[in-house]
C-alpha cells in the first residue's frame, strides 16, 4: 500500500489540435474543461472528479510528453520527492498553475526514458451527479464512447527491470503480471498497480526510450466496449486489435489510434489483484500463442510490438 | 409469410467421430440424444424442443451432407413438394425413421448444389424446463458454450441468383440483405429469412457446388459470446474471426472451426427484419472496408471467401 | 403462419399532451414524426422503419383508443376483412389519411371490448442507418431510454376465450403461453404471437371491457433495461415492478407509468416460440408464487391485476 | 492508504449445517476447502486465492460470529495491534491454527458490538487458473451462482459514529458514503473502504449490538446478477430485494436469505471511490424516496431496517 493514488493526467502530443479535440471530446466523449495560454486543451472523462485527465498539446511529433500520478496529499508528495532523491533519481519541481487547476508537480525521468510526475492537488470539479443523494451517472455528460475514466498506460522503452525496481521500491507499486523474455528470466513487460486495479501503468522493453504504446480508458461493461467499437467504425477511427479479451489482466479490450497515431484502448477491467498474491507470469510464447495479448485469437498481432509513438 | 418454420437439422461430416462428439457435446455443450445403426450421432441445443438439430456422420471428407427445414405440418409438406415439382425441381421422399425420431422428408438439390430437405415431423423432447410453470432455463443441460439453438447456415456454391429465386418464389423466404458483386448488380451473397430472424439461411457465390461455410449457433448475449470465446481458447478450438460485430445482419459473432475443419459460428442476433422492409444492400467494398463482415475492424478477413468444407 | 406482421401502432389517450410528448419523446426517446389537424402527435422508435408506432391523443381519460396490426399487403387486408365478416365480426373501413402517412384501416371490436384494426400501408421512413452499407444503429436518433421498437400489448377485458378464438382462428395467431383461472381450466390470460416473438398481444380477464394493461417497448439487453430504469428514476417516472424477469415469456422487464397513468414496459425478449411447440401453461398460483409475473421475487404484485387504464 | 487489504473471512452461524453447506456450496457455488475438529465448514469463492472466506458454524442462533480482515504482513499486524491498544481498544491474540490454514489473529470488539479480527497469514490455494500463462477463469470451479469473491458486509449495531472513528483513525479506512439520521447531522449508516472498492464494510445504527445485515458476494456483471436471481428462484432461496440498483455505492444487487435467515447479497460493483474525493451524503429521505436503497423503485423496503441476524 502506497500513497500514490492513480495516474491522474497524461499530456499527449497531437499533430492537429482540431482533429485531436474532435477525437477525444466528440468521439471518445470526454468533456473539454479548459484551454491554457500555450494552447493546450484539457479534458476529463464522465466519472472523473478532477479537472482533467488528458491534456493535448499540438506539435509535429505524436507521443506522450509526460504522465502524472496523483498522490494522497502534500506531505506524501514531499515524502516521495525525498525518497526519489535518496534513491538517486534527479527530480525537479514544476510550479503550481503550470497546468490549469493543478498544484506543484515533482518531475523525474524513468530508466525507460519517460517523464513522470507526482502531484497532490488538482481542482475537484465533480462528475455532475451531485454530492447529496447523487445520481448514479449524469446523462448530460454521457455521449460518444463515454469511458468512465482514464485508467492506465503502457509505455515502451529500455531498462524495464530498473524501471520496475524504481516503481516498486520507491513508489510502492505492486508487480501484478509480467512477461518474460526469450531467456525465460528477464521481465520484458511488467504490469504495475498502486491499488487493486489490474494495472495503473505498464512498461515494455523497446530500444528507443520514452515511447507511448497506449493510454487506456475504462468502460463499464463488455457491452459498452462493443458499442465503443461501433462508434469507432462509424467515425472512421482506425482499429488495431479487438474487441477481444487480453489474457494478461483478463481485460476486455479494443485498441485503436487517435488521428495523430497515438494508440488508445477502451477496456473493461476483469481482475482486482491484491499485493499478497504472487505476480502472474507469461512466457513470450504465452503472450502470443498462449493468449496473453488476445485470449480468443491466441496470436501476437504484429502491431503490438512494433507500433508506438 | 410461409409454412417453413426454421432450419431444423444439419448433417455434418466429421473425420473422427470421437473428436466430433467431444466438440459438439462437451465443448459446445449440446446434448447427445441418440445414435443410429449407421453410427450417426444426434445432438440438440439446450433450448431446442425437437429431438436433434445436428447429426454427425463420420467419413473422410468434411462438409455438410444436407440441411433440413421443418415445415408447419404434413399438408404444408405435401404442398411444398407439389410447388417444387411444378417449379421444375426434382424431389424425392425419404422414409420416416431414416433419421431417428423424424418423419418423412422431401429432398431436393438447390442450384447451388446443396441437398436440402423439408419435413413436418420430429419428436418433441422438450427443453427440460417443463410445460407447466416452467423454469426459464434448465441448469442440468447448461454446460460448455451452451448455445440456445442451431440458428442458420451460410452455404457456398454457384448459381446464387437461381437459388435465391427458388427460396423466395417457391419456399416463401424473404431476401433480407445481400452483397453485390464487382458489377454492382449481381447478388453474390444473399441472406434469407422464413421468419423474423435476421437470416435462416444464406448463400454465397463459389465455383464449386455444395460447400459449407458455417453453421451458426445462437447465444443469449454478447457476454455469452465472449464466454464462448474463452472456452474455445481453453479447449484449443481454432478461432477464425471475432469476437466482433457483423455489419451484415448486425450479429455479434465468433467464427471458429470444429476438429474436422467445418466452420461454426456462435452469435447473438441483433436485428429482426420484417418482409415489408426492403432488403439492405452491401457493395463488395462494403463487405470489407464498409464493415459488412467485421464492423469494428472494417476488413475482409482472407479466410472468409476462401475456406469452406 | 399468417399475414399479420406485427402490432404497428397504438393510439394512447393522454391527459396532458405536453407531458405526454415529454415522456415518450424526451424520456423514452422516441422521435416525433408528425402532428395532425386533430392535434394528435405521432412518434416512432429508433429501429422502426414505419412512420409511427405511437399516437398520442389528449382527452380527459387515459387508456388506449385502438391498436393497429400491419398486414403483409392490400390483398391480405381484403382477405382478413372477409374472414372477419364471415366469422361474424362487424368491420368498417377507415379512410387512408385518417392517420398520417397511413393507408386504409379495417376496424373491428374484439369480444374483450377493444378496438383493433388492420392496415397494409404506412410510409416507410427508415431507421436512419441507410439502405446501402448501413450502420448498425444511428447515434442521431439514440437518446433517452431508447427502445428498439414498440413490441406488444397486454389488454384487459371480458371474454378472453372468445378473443383467443378470434385471434387464432381468424387472424392466425398462435397461443404461446396461458394462465389458467381458479378452476384450473379456463384461460384467464393468453399470450398470442403472429411471428416468433414471445408475444405480439396478450389478453387478460377483467370485468370492464376495453382496458389497457401496458404497452411494451423492446430493449437490446438486460443492461439497457437497467439503464432505462436509471433514467426513469432520474426523471421521476413512477415504476411499478422490476427490474426483474417474467417467468411467463421469460422477458426481462420494468413496468412503469406514463404521466397519464398508462402503464408501459421496457423489456428484453428472451424466448422465440414456434407454432409447432405446445403452449406453456401457468396455474394461477404459478403466476404469483410460481414466478410467472416476477420470477426472482415469486410474488403477485397487487397492482398487476388491479391497475389498468 | 492503509495496510488492511480486505475482509478475508466471515464466520456465520447456521441452524443446520447440511442446509448451510448446500446453500453456500451447491447453490451459491463456493468450493468447500475444509472441515475442522469443531465441525466448522470452510468455503471459498472461485476467484479467491486464500484458503477460505466463509466459515459456517452450526448453533441455535443465526448471525455472524466474527469478521476477519487480512492485513499486508506480520509487521503490519503488530503495528495495528499497538495502534488499537493505544487507542484504548482491548485486543487479544488467537493462536495460529484455530482457523484452518490461518495464522495468528488479533481480535477486538467494535463499539457496535461486533467481533472483528486482523490477520496476516492464510494459505494461498489459488483460483485454479495457474500462475503461468493462466486461464481467465476456471470452468472446473464455476458452478451455481458463482460469485467472484466474498466482498463486503453490512453490520447493524449501536455507536456508529464511534465505530466510524475507530475504522478511519486507527485502521485507516475511508468514509465513502454515509446516510444521515433524522437530525440531518448524525451518520446512521457509514460505508467504509480500505481500498478503491465501493465499500469493504458498512455499519448502520441499530439498538441491539453485534447484528449482521448481510454478507455480500461480488458478481462479474448485471447479467450474472439476474442469472443468480434465476438460480435463487429455481432453488427456492427467499429473495428480499432486487434485482435493482442501489443508489448508495451504485451497486447492482439482489438481497436474499440463506436457510438460517442470514441475509446475503450478490452484487456487481459500479463505483471505485478514491480517498481524495469527499464522501457522498444521503439524507434519510434520500435512502428511501431518493433511491439510496433501491434506485429504480425509490422506496425503503420495510425489511431493510428491521430484519437482521
Amino acid at each position: 500500500m502506497t500513497g500514490v493514488l492513480r495516474p491522474g493526467h497524461v499530456q499527449l502530443r497531437v499533430l492537429d489540435m482540431e482533429a485531436g479535440v474532435h477525437h477525444y471530446r466528440d468521439i471518445l466523449g470526454m468533456q473539454e474543461t479548459g484551454r491554457d495560454a500555450e494552447g493546450r486543451v484539457y479534458l476529463k472523462c464522465r466519472d472523473e472528479f478532477d479537472h482533467h485527465s488528458i491534456i493535448l498539446r499540438e506539435t509535429d511529433q505524436a507521443g506522450m510528453d509526460f504522465v502524472g500520478f496523483k498522490v494522497l496529499d502534500l506531505p506524501t508528495l514531499d515524502d516521495f520527492e525525498k525518497k526519489l532523491q535518496a534513491y538517486g533519481v534527479e527530480t525537479h519541481r514544476i510550479a503550481a498553475g503550470d497546468l490549469l487547476e493543478t498544484g506543484e508537480r515533482v518531475r523525474f525521468t524513468t530508466p525507460s526514458g519517460h517523464q513522470v510526475e507526482l502531484y497532490a492537488e488538482k481542482t475537484l470539479v465533480g462528475n455532475g451527479c451531485g454530492d447529496t443523494n447523487p445520481k448514479p451517472w449524469d446523462p448530460k455528460v454521457t455521449h460518444g464512447i463515454s469511458p468512465v475514466r482514464m485508467d492506465h498506460l503502457l509505455l515502451f522503452g529500455p531498462n524495464v527491470p530498473e524501471t520496475l525496481k524504481l516503481f516498486t521500491e520507491v513508489l510502492g507499486f505492486n508487480l501484478v503480471e509480467r512477461v518474460l523474455g526469450p531467456d525465460g528470466e528477464t521481465n520484458i513487460i511488467v504490469f504495475l498497480s498502486c491499488s487493486i486495479k489490474s494495472h495503473d501503468i505498464a512498461f515494455a522493453h523497446y530500444d528507443e526510450p520514452g515511447k507511448l504504446h497506449h493510454v487506456s480508458f475504462l468502460m463499464d461493461s463488455w457491452e459498452q466496449v462493443l458499442r465503443g467499437g461501433d462508434i469507432m467504425s462509424m467515425e472512421d477511427v482506425p482499429v488495431d486489435i479487438g474487441p477481444t479479451r487480453h489474457g494478461v489482466t483478463r481485460g476486455q479490450t479494443i485498441y485503436a489510434w487517435d488521428p495523430s497515431g497515438n494508440r488508445f484502448e477502451i477496456f473493461k477491467e476483469d481482475r482486482q489483484p491484491y499485493p499478497d498474491h504472487p505476480p502472474l507470469t507469461w512466457t513470450l510464447d504465452g503472450l502470443g500463442a498462449g493468449g496473453g495479448l488476445d485470449y480468443v485469437q491466441r496470436k501476437l498481432h504484429e502491431t503490438f510490438l512494433s507500433v508506438v509513438t
